[in-house]
């Protein structure tokens, strides 16, 4: 799931206190559970879909609630305007009244912990994000038949490169261009780094 | 006008004694008034050309002025700027200059009050939102050629289908795919609820 | 640079004490320069490559640093986040750290100062907003092989048209149609106003 390791990029960037509010909720009105999970001294509110578990497995410091709160009124399309958002405007204020949260072990759904070696999210000007940390060297990136570079700047690049991103995540992007549509990547092409 | 229909159905999501500032304007510059009603305890700020036309023949509670203040410099394209807002600022700030205002019997366009059958809003997944409350029952919903089932999730639906969207409209959706593309809908496409 | 004719159109609908927080950076990471400009009482932050250079050569009162604070980490492709928000931060609470600013002559990049008889932005509905200031009269707009009357509202147009937006900019439009797309405009097209 492209999103939880978008997020688990960005938590980073934001405060040590940060209550995150997140809704990637394909199964919204359904049998998936809600959640909120205590990440160092950050929260995330959401559904039980994987979408924090990446986050989850890469923490030291971890807590884990059901949400047994159900509002009055409760849509079947829109938990996060009717129940995720409450819950997390209540952690802000720090005044969640008791019973609405229930200790649960850990989140349901676990997606895999590695890396994730596509494109998981692509900007307004075709900039392509991959679930790939920089962590692995300046080596070329491979994307479907063709190689690319590293290079540091848009300035020092002559096409399509891939970069390490403010986010401390390998990126493709084409200056004054658009790599998605120049490379034809989608959320979900593989890369590959050697 | 499918903004009058999308904006009665959202009205009620909003604080009681919200001020609303809409401007769908195609007549900004011309001989449209401009005006302000009062629903209840929510307030509209906008262009008398029937936007506000729906919420007015269903609300109670209701007065009506035109705005006679202009401001000293109005341009002839950007209303929402020069005259709306101010007025708007001012309701929410409960401080109305005596002059600014005048009483009106009532809007000087009245779309008719029937629930309008199309599709009036598609968001950014291709969603179709349509002007009809969900007040018919769960039959079948006919749009072109198609004829879609109700389902009460994403989750349940097997394709293209139709439920009772968050704000009690009937809307048109495919699970993890776009409803406009598949079926080519738009802005004013007729549906038709058996 | 269309952002930089953009820009000092807007710039006079904003406080007499505002900052601009502005990014159209292509060099990022590279060797240009950082900028702070104060013209008149208003204070823009961002990247010394033209984007203020129109502004500053039409201001009377003027004066410019440049940016010697470098933050702890740097990314080589968001200064927009980690360089330039905190000293726009800083200049809106008027508490800039001394050794933050150095004084410096000018600008390093400065456009050429006239008009851009180009189309510089395309807004959501298709409308183009060329360079030219409304100060030449209501002649015809020449835009390709289509030459535009000028009309002073929407609703007065019977088809394409040209107007005086409410930035005081010449800008096409469409009555209920884009035309942008009607015309084939996009950023850079030239116009002529005769």
């Amino acid at each position: 799931m492209p999103a939880a390791h978008l997020l688990a990029a960005l938590a980073g960037a934001y405060p040590a206190d940060a209550v995150f509010f997140a809704v990637v909720d394909p199964g919204v009105g359904g049998r998936r559970g809600a959640l909120v999970v205590e990440l160092g001294d950050q929260h995330f509110v959401g559904p039980d879909n994987g979408l924090f578990s990446i986050l989850w497995q890469r923490a030291r410091q971890r807590r884990c609630w059901r949400i047994a709160w159900r509002p009055e009124r409760l849509s079947s399309s829109f938990h996060g305007r009717d129940l995720f958002a409450p819950v997390a405007a209540a952690l802000a204020k720090a005044r969640v009244p008791r019973d609405w949260l229930a200790p649960k072990a850990r989140p349901a759904v676990l997606l895999p912990a590695a890396d994730l070696a596509q494109v998981i999210y692509i900007d307004h000007y075709g900039n392509a994000v991959t679930g790939l940390r920089f962590t692995h060297g300046k080596g070329t990136l491979r994307v479907g038949r063709r190689v690319l570079r590293y290079a540091r700047t848009f300035e020092e690049a002559g096409g399509p490169f891939w970069y390490a991103n403010s986010l401390g995540l390998v990126e493709i992007a084409a200056p004054r261009g658009s790599a998605a549509r120049e490379l034809g990547l989608t959320i979900g092409s593989a890369v590959k780094l050697d």
